[in-house]
């Protein structure tokens, strides 16, 4: 049997973290979500396609192997880009979108035996996702964001379609925000033949938003399954909690870490550091002295040297901040924290939410973010500055 | 015998403390100052009545039991106030000003055998209070910041009387202020009657000006009996002199702690903080990563979370400050700090004062507050503001 | 013999240091460059004149003792300093550059046995100085920053001289810069007599520009031969590699060092400071809470107590720094930070420098201060202020 994943959205939600890295490379500690992905469904498959944008295909060439990758030139939507494998898929096939996180990845087991399914994901609030009409167990339609849910089962993202599926989406027409939507095929399947729910009520996400990539990293943490160490760490270090310490790392004395915690290789930590349950830290970080992290996704290569304290925050690769950068997490109203996603203010569901940062981004000493605030990839902030505006890629923002 | 406490004054002078407390509930480590006189005078009388302003009912309802509160609906002054129990009292009575502490309770007793008597505490700056001019012993009369003291003894603010000091009271006319003044009916009544004069030469504070607070705490500190630990207290935490950590305390590695300091029930302190001496933490406080703290009385709730120094402040209750919120308290010409008291600019004598800082005040991250400076309850301080001027109860401060 | 060190510089190049120290007065550890010179030379002659400009005059006569101070009080340049002995030099002398340090002091016994000679350093980059041209190992001439240097060798700043010197001295001109150059001189002196190239291979430096103070500490540092503590160090300090601790000196827990580092008498650390590598604390200095200083120099009784970042700067003596006073030492660009010397930019040859802060500096708190800045002595630097030019002595500085 052969997989699909389709990872050629531009991740416009993400950003800035999508400014330089395609979406399905968020990381799950220090994994990128699709490598999670791929290393779980090569269990059960012979070969996997990797449905790509054209203008990602350099990064995926660099940071992925053991794939076919196809991009996708034509149309928009999920329905576009699986027309892109048609012409390479002749059997029956699991389909899975590369935004999706599952916590219990045993449930892929049970779409082998299926010839079309579809995973349908118990939630609280159907109404903000496509829930799943069902008729005996299987499938009558797919509807988007229902007033009033038909059920609490929504449209997990995974599929398992014969290659029938192609020819369905020869006979739908665009949506009405101009895509070619694959759950409108689905429908029209369903119609005709059984579509299999398989029933899911495990930790499940759509990494959608960008304080979706501490939401994942959270629930990953909560199930460490034991502390490990790697590393090599001083004398008058504090560990309290389950915490992972990869290969190469150093942490200096007067450390203090409250588990869950994750420290990727290579990262140098204190002395006098503070890390507070939910930290990730991807690879060769740096976290120096009196440095507070509680709560963040920090991915590789950036550096946190000097004398700041970074809550609920998303920091993408290879940024690094000036002595005394701080970013706030909290309104003075203590209501929920908003956030700019394509234009539009978004409730992020957070009392607690600080930046967005994207890749590369250099802050100066004493600098001050506000909450909800994003900074674009290779942007420079300068010092003393207090950003209470979303930066755009390689602004210089003076204030 | 009963005992009155005078405890009607509305506290502008302490603003923006009394923003949100009566003056006697000024916190004496976590002891309200009037409670420690209650407790104390109980020992001699069978009842205390409490005179207390109309606006201030509820708070004194809630915060206080044991005692029958008499509202002071008229008039103002002390003569006025005391006036408010005349109805109640039909025999000898011990009176005591609501803002005065004293540091040897055992003086109290001497009240117990005289009929009429006045507390004349021995200082070396007589004439800035009521001076008592004595004849064998015995009051003459008391002057009011007289030019050249007749004498280095100063109205303590505690008496014995007679119920005749109400006939007095009535006989006496309003001050230049527009007040009914006690000590005029005590002079009065001097003239007349033996008024024994209780000499006391230990530690005695009338608590009148924010700082006050700082020195009446920094004396009960220089006298605690001997450290105390009720709490929990981790691996390399440093405790040098005498401290005092309360039921629930949790202090965390790498705290550094030189006595005298109190840290009161339900406070968590580190990990890597830095209490300095005259510290006091009400109670349930938290200071965290990398907070330095100076001679400074922080009450209930409030929280220096992370990377702030404050020395030489007085913070209130359910007070929050950003990350990286930093109290200036020395002046560039290391002189005397002045604060605005009532519309006037106030010396403090004292060459490093930090904030004054009112009840339920948010200040963000990166914030900086000058030395003398006074914050109003409720006040909101926008990130990386400088705080250069008092601001108001309430008021949203941004530049 | 007698030796005769030229002192006489006002040292403009080094400001701001130089407008509370005269030039040789710059600290190597805790000893003044001219201290040091003067115990080396010592050891081979009976005498020493130190010639010094009349400004500096009480400052040499306070600070050096054993020593004849020679005031000169006509003309410029390095020939009119050695006019200045002429009078009281009669028989053969050694003469030193006050602003020159050599690694290898053994190299000044090879003068004793020489008439004239001259020290030879071989250098990488010759054209910056002045370059020895020789003829069988003596010396031919001297030119100045030659655009083909005749020879990797160049002018040390060490001389043996017979009184002949003083001679060709009356015979020289002005140079285009106006002064009197000893240099002519003894290109004169060496087509008539031979002067000696004593060659030389060790470290060598002329401190003519603020961050060559920490070049030299650095030198010095890397050679230190062993670690000493003559101080009072607690339980949970860490230090790594050769540090040298002072008299006097204590050290808080949660300190953390890595050597070099050279703490000099009577400073107090910590707790929870971090000294990294190149950190020169000269005398009774306080570094605080939460400090990180790195590769940097600073003078005596000069105090960092809060939650500062200092790195690659150079900080002269009775500086104070308010709390989270930080200094940036990297530009956006990452390029070589510039510094304004006597009215030009002058690149610093260093991708890392921070700041240059004159004695008696007082910073608010929350400055910021950016790389290759320069602050006057005296200055005052108001709080939460952006110091993003050079402040001038004795300067109030606000935005």
């Amino acid at each position: 049997m052969k997989a699909v994943i389709l990872a050629a959205g531009q991740g416009e939600r993400l950003e800035p973290i999508t400014h330089t890295r395609p979406k399905p490379f968020i990381p799950i500690l220090d994994k990128p979500l699709i490598l999670d992905t791929i290393e779980q469904i090569r269990k059960y498959v012979s070969e996997v396609f990797v449905v790509i944008s054209p203008s990602h295909k350099e990064y995926f060439e660099k940071n992925i192997s053991g794939v076919t990758l196809i991009e996708q030139k034509e149309g928009k939507g999920t329905g576009a880009a699986l027309k892109a494998v048609s012409s390479v898929i002749n059997d029956d096939f699991i389909l899975i979108y590369g935004d999706v996180f599952i916590g219990d990845k045993s449930v892929l087991k049970q779409f082998l035996s299926e010839k079309n399914a579809i995973l349908g994901v118990e939630v609280k609030n159907p109404k903000d996702y496509g829930v799943l009409v069902m008729n005996n167990g299987n499938l009558s339609k797919i509807v988007e964001k229902p007033e009033i849910p038909p059920s609490n089962l929504i449209n997990g993202g995974i599929y398992k379609f014969s290659p029938d599926i192609f020819a369905y989406l020869d006979k739908i027409s665009l949506s009405e925000r101009g895509e070619l939507e694959l759950t409108d095929a689905v429908t029209m399947l369903a119609k005709e033949s059984q579509v299999k729910v398989i029933r899911y009520q495990g930790f499940w996400i759509d990494i959608g938003k960008p304080w979706n990539i501490l939401d994942v990293n959270k629930w990953v943490l909560d199930n460490l399954p034991s502390s490990e160490n790697f590393g090599k760490v001083e004398e008058n270090v504090k560990i309290k909690g389950k915490v992972v310490i990869g290969d190469g790392v150093e942490i200096k004395s007067g450390t203090y870490i409250e588990g869950p915690v994750f420290i990727g290789e290579g990262s140098v930590i204190g002395p006098n550091s503070y890390l507070r349950p939910y930290t990730v830290l991807v690879k060769n970080n740096k976290v120096g002295n009196a440095v507070e992290i509680k709560e963040s996704v920090i991915m590789e290569e950036s550096k946190i040297p000097h004398l700041s304290y970074v809550g609920d925050s998303v920091i993408a690769e290879d940024v690094n901040f000036g002595a005394g950068t701080l970013i706030a997490n909290l309104r003075f109203d203590e209501n929920e924290v908003k956030v700019n996603i394509k234009g539009k203010k978004v409730g992020s569901g957070r009392k607690k939410l600080g930046a967005i940062i994207g890749g590369h981004v250099r802050t100066g000493i004493n600098v001050t973010i506000l909450p909800g605030v994003k900074i674009g990839a290779y942007a420079r902030i300068y010092p003393g500055a207090v950003v209470n505006r979303d930066v755009g890629l390689g602004e210089f923002f003076r204030a």
